[in-house]
């Protein structure tokens, strides 16, 4: 089938290439004219027949906000939007509201892969009206990964992007589980190869994962990551979960404690920790360490 | 090889049959004479040929303790002695220094592999000098998945068990990672079907492992699983890892904020809760729930 | 001075008695007419002189917006609006932009006291610009405590019920503190009064404070809390402070802990430690609770 | 009465002069001869009149352990001692053990008061036999706050010292508290000036406490801590407090938390968000900062 594909960045890029792989027409556009096959956001909807299917693959907010404000006026009535991007789910029932107001349909795709995708394809969660999700059954078959896992239709609107963010709350803490443990490893004497014992936990164990074997390759890369600064950045969804999880009164404790170590992992000195020790020095007189 | 096996548990007994499957001859004792191939630990060091290898397969505490001042007394210089056992890091050091008095050898080695190890193998982590580790190799080999992981020897005296503890440790935060996410998808309206949303992360995403795998088979056998009570134990060394973790200074949140959430699921009603209550009631005069 | 003073529920009824025991006159408007001195927001408005000076006393989100939009129409240039509820601080910035299009000043006050302020005073904490904050100033000093303390202009538009958010964070974790603190000295077995231990650390300690006092009350009340459920729940500020802080990449592990904990204290049962469960007899046969 | 007193260091020397203010006669004994009232633990129960009433003041550990093992030749049935430093309280059970076979009996006693205690009084809670604590009472009277609180006898051996940990974690989580609260209003735009903020909370609102008031006494000294680094040392009571949970499954979030936050402000760079931020460029090519 046609498929309208607006951002071609790492992700974009590279669902372009599996998607037609699987024999299917892709006309993919991006504001940089390099890797873009037309030139602009109209000369990509002239190009599609209808009933159109557009997929957007921008970052989340303004940039996507700005793609389906313009899409809203180009597509017409059957036409299909997908925002396969890292939106907040609350942004989808906002789009499929406006678009809908033209009879143009919307999906909500969570997509993970990253740079494996390619490769080994892409985890789709899907949201949105049953109709506008079937017609683009053939896109997701060939995104996904093979197997009988990989692709899920999660629910209403929003659903998709709900249940990515969920993914990546998850993975914030699995991540931090996996980094708890190799601080702990590394810093007692009995254990000499931390990095050995890692890889031994691929198989037999109860916490072999994809991301064990990540965390094996960055060891064989850089044996006690020394190259490295303990410093991460934090995506939205990490944020967004938390707040979803307070929305609904829901504890997060494990996942929160994730994104709060990188919060702390970004600050050069940390506020709270010089009033802690400006109290211990008022009522103990306990030395202070100074700056200069 | 020969090999003495002391505890034919729900561990013990699997293990003995895969060590047999593998062509090896092992001599198992067990207090419970229905399972136990010899009538006491007397015979069981009788019908070994020196230099004989004992592996100890009993409870953590004072079970391992009675059983290796036993072999203190049975067993003579050039012997070795395994504890399989879940013991904390800290006895085997004194344990060790116990049987070399007589000269004779220890290594400890934490093993992973539940109910699933008889078929696909135990994930061993053990501890020890060079020469006792390397006579036990050949169970090792038999007790390993196939394949090229599963098997490693971390360092020195109580390093196994360190590292089987961290394990666990963290296999707590990344089940704790799992429930939390499920916790949360289940909750919001706009996600209809959790159950196939985690059956889809077993390809293609940043959090597939064998965990996810366990998650979806026991939704398969209870969707919401309204059939279980949100209680869970937890075992020694969930408790060891954060104590480990407070010796070295080293901050644990995840890991330690999925063991206290064990703790807080075995309570019928929370006392810090009740203070927080009475403290709301004082200043605000916000109503409290009584009990009737 | 003249206040018109809308909402005269727990907290507006007193406020209204103690400003008038200072000298001034409130005109106070609430639905119910039992305890209303006018009967409508129109005859508030016209009995006030102008520049007129309107304090808003009512519940977060809709309530207090519905009157912002009432109090739009019918005061004048000139005027000021105070919102003494517990808004959450971004509708301040909102309703000031709504007001001043008419000219209508506007102040925020986070106010706290609780069923103790009528005696002991209330605390304020106020944003807005200088010359609409300080007409209100006679108002301020007749709520606030006798002494030094107990009154900042904190900043712009925002700060009042920014600052009285933080006020509450700050508030759940040192209730958080001394509630697990209890818990943990209950449990063991060789302190033999709780209560006493709390009532002594009224002097002389570090941790002597106002809700240290509350907690010995409530002691008296009940020794070990037992006519209490260990069920908390929490108002609006509690989770703005942790969104908050998420916005500002500011991690705040304790009082986040102390949000989660109040959310896990209503839950019958915990989904979360049901997939706990689930996923330990999954890999271990470790035995679950079921429901009967 | 008369009070020998061992250890005459910034708590120990304060002590030995409130005492003395009260009348008492205090041999003190330190192995600086420039404080001391004696040369030697033998002359300091030489000086003193049988039964003897020795108070023990030194670092917890090794130094006490070795004070009390000296002690127990040197005193004779009927003496007392009381150790006053901030022993860990599964030691006490030890100490009063070892004295008990001579006779001697054990009081411990957990002080707080820091270095404000000369001037108001030392928080006491004590721990051991009616009998042992009645005889000190005159000592406890004169170390205490004047007024009604300040002192507690809280029950067996040990509970004084288990009382004054738990107090000990509670003040962690409340400087957490405080401290989390700080950075929050230090970071947003809208508050103007947090210094008097917290000036402001000092009376009326729920949160006035002694370490608030510290806390702007900080705040005068250096309005943002500019001065300051954000290090901040732990003492043991903060992590036998969490130990002292784990023992009891005592779930303590906002304690631990706290004491979590002090161990990663003491790191240079933190191993475990090494891990993190290497295993983000693994699966998603996330830019990584490298030491250069």
């Amino acid at each position: 089938m046609q498929l309208g594909l607006i951002g071609l960045g790492k992700m974009g890029g590279n669902m372009r290439e599996r998607i037609r792989r699987a024999g299917h027409t892709v006309i993919g556009y991006d504001r940089n004219p390099d890797v873009s096959d037309v030139k602009s956001l109209e000369e990509l909807v002239e190009k599609l027949d209808a009933p159109r299917v557009v997929w957007v693959m921008v970052p989340a907010g303004h940039a996507t906000q700005s793609v389906v404000d313009e899409l809203k006026d180009l597509l017409s009535e059957g036409d299909t939007v997908v925002d396969g991007g890292n939106s907040r789910w609350t942004d989808d029932e906002k789009h499929a509201a406006e678009l809908a107001i033209k009879g143009i349909g919307f999906v909500d795709a969570g997509v993970s892969g990253g740079v494996w995708g390619l490769q080994n394809g892409y985890a789709l969660m899907v949201g949105g009206d049953k109709q506008h999700v079937e017609r683009l059954h053939p896109i997701f078959e060939a995104l996904k990964p093979e197997g009988p896992y990989g692709y899920v239709h999660a629910g209403k609107v929003g659903a998709g992007h709900f249940s990515k963010m969920v993914h990546n709350g998850i993975e914030y803490a699995m991540m931090q589980a996996y980094a708890e443990g190799w601080e702990l490893l590394e810093k007692v004497k009995s254990v000499d190869n931390v990095r050995e014992v890692y890889r031994s936990w691929q198989e037999g164990t109860v916490i072999r994962s994809w991301l064990l074997d990540l965390a094996v390759n960055a060891l064989d890369d850089d044996e006690h990551l020394d190259k490295l600064k303990g410093f991460a950045q934090d995506s939205g969804e990490g944020r967004w979960t938390v707040e979803a999880a307070i929305d609904n009164a829901v504890p997060l404790p494990a996942i929160t404690a994730s994104l709060f170590a990188r919060f702390a992992s970004r600050q050069d000195d940390s506020p709270q920790m010089k009033m802690i020790a400006a109290l211990r020095n008022q009522f103990g007189g306990h030395a202070v360490e100074s700056k200069e």
